[in-house]
């Protein structure tokens, strides 16, 4: 893994340069994770034009001599302040996470004025390499199992509350060997189903009811996130229609994931879909997200989203319709954009589960 | 509730008045919850001199109507720039929360200069309402529960893992309807208990093992905090010398616990106990923390704790002593500073439990 992190830190130093930086502060602990594998809680990192300096406190001393064998160490409390002052020349900081009172101290520090320099962590995230991408592929096959654990022993069954089938789902990731779920799993039942985001509650499941399950799973750091969503017994004619319509705007948004495609066109191609079907306001969000180290990050796959797709970005696509005082059908997988056909990481079924 | 909110947002008024402000710009997700009572993802409020302006975009449309009954409210995706654009004389904002880049947008939506106003609700969140301290309260009693039951059941015993062990304590916790752990539960046995942060890992516990278990729950957005830790079998000598240690220090601790008492004495009162044994290098991280609607939040209980205790403050009170290699020994309790003695929170024996 030292040789991922070396090249990560290679191909910053190559945007540090063409950004006419001498080096760059790096506080925000996750894109400190990205640059040297250190997992703790309280971390910095100084990349120079030929090196970096790595910075973490006492809490964390042995662990980050394994995780962190191959950059210069040191161990102070203050991390960002104790780099800060041994930068030298022009040095940037992250300015879309340093807060403002936190740059006062830092130049402070410093004892210079140090160069807003946001994204360029981000912008290699941006495009996983395969470490990422098998740990986003482990992440998806453990939420994917979960949900076949939870079907095959019977888990999704009228008198259940959603509170249970949630604590099912989590358990079930945790046993593929997730180090958790990837954000607060969501099970939404009946009308609740309707409501995009909803908290699980213990409110039973009943004959009938849709049920969407939002979750995923944390693995070695990166999140997956897949939604199903399932009826209780033989569906009704307005389910099966809104759950096929979903189906088909979430497979037109997948085959729009190809390089060079503008992330509004692939919102746009699922949006479509179910817009023809006369039910454009009953899709109020946006088609999808990247993900990796965060939950939800760059791209957004949304009607606002500027740029265009590249290879390599994992992204989330997941159309819903949601009828209030009803129910509503969410379909979600997780994918890489490659230069041909998209990899699908999500493997779980498609088809309308009836249970 | 809503007259609890009120109650907060005219305290944080008065703030407002004695800094010169007109009005405060909040971002700060936890800060919106604690004076509105929201608990969906994104939002923003605008506490102006005599009322306030709240904002949630599309979402959480349905839950921002009920959770926030009593607060003018818009529906908007970019809720900072919206109430920003909507603010008017001399307006504070979050200067220790919004980053460089955000103010920059702030200010250009407000088409105006923002002033720093850091710490306002910080220092409103310092000292626990009732309501908060109930919260508390359950989330103490939740993980007290949770250690009780996992010892009933036989779960500490050679052979588990440090895995399963913290599981079964996270699922105790939810049992006793905590909605989460509070933090990552820390399950340390033998030579890891010597790690002041320990991941739990697949090693199984074995007869003599001290097993460190530091965990908490989360009720109603409250964190608890304990740590204790147990002998499997007969203690040696040497851990139940370290043991009557870290309790003696712990006591001392608690007992300092009195408003007026200046954070490093509190400190102080525990650490002199270790080093009087000569053992002050190994119990090398401060006496405790601050708890609320974060698991670390002000004061900070150490050698550099800056300031006093008052009433109402919940604090946590954790001396350890660690010896690498071989094990170690915390003790933890979450309490309220009252008046006369401190309220105790966690409920669970200090007394050194041979499982």
């Amino acid at each position: 893994m030292a040789e991922v992190h070396g090249r990560r830190r290679e191909a910053l130093r190559r945007l540090l340069r063409a950004g006419g930086l001498d080096a760059l502060l790096v506080t925000n602990l996750l894109n400190v994770r990205y640059l040297t594998g250190f997992t703790g809680s309280n971390a910095a990192l100084l990349v120079t034009g030929d090196g970096a300096v790595f910075c973490t406190d006492g809490r964390y001393d042995t662990q980050s001599a394994s995780q962190v064998p191959d950059v210069e160490r040191v161990v102070e409390r203050e991390c960002g302040l104790s780099l800060a002052s041994r930068s030298e020349g022009r040095v940037g900081f992250e300015s879309d996470h340093v807060t403002v009172d936190g740059l006062t101290e830092l130049q402070e520090a410093a004892n210079r004025e140090l160069t807003r320099a946001p994204g360029l962590i981000a912008r290699l995230r941006l495009i996983k390499d395969e470490t990422e991408v098998e740990a986003l592929r482990m992440a998806c096959a453990a939420a994917d199992r979960a949900l076949a654990s939870l079907i095959e022993h019977g888990g999704l069954r009228p008198g259940r509350t959603e509170r249970e089938v949630a604590r099912d789902l989590d358990n079930g990731m945790l046993d593929q060997g997730a180090s958790g779920p990837a954000f607060a799993t969501i099970v939404a039942a009946g009308e609740h189903s309707a409501i995009p985001h909803h908290e699980p509650t213990d409110a039973p499941l009943k004959a009938g009811d849709l049920v969407k399950m939002d979750f995923g799973a944390l693995v070695d750091g990166y999140h997956s996130d897949m939604t199903r969503t399932v009826v209780l017994g033989r569906p009704a004619d307005w389910q099966t229609e809104i759950y096929e319509l979903v189906a088909a705007a979430q497979a037109a948004g997948r085959q729009a994931l190809t390089p060079g495609t503008a992330l509004a066109d692939v919102d746009d191609a699922a949006r479509s879909v179910i817009a023809a079907a006369g039910r454009a306001e009953q899709f109020m969000h946006g088609l999808g997200h990247g993900v990796g180290l965060e939950i939800h990050e760059a791209p957004a796959l949304s009607r606002a989203g500027a740029g265009t797709l590249a290879a390599g970005m994992a992204v989330t696509v997941e159309p819903g319709v949601y009828i209030p005082g009803r129910g509503g059908v969410r379909i979600e997988d997780t994918l890489v954009v490659r230069e041909n056909a998209p990899e699908l990481l999500t493997l779980t079924t498609k088809e309308l589960v009836v249970v």
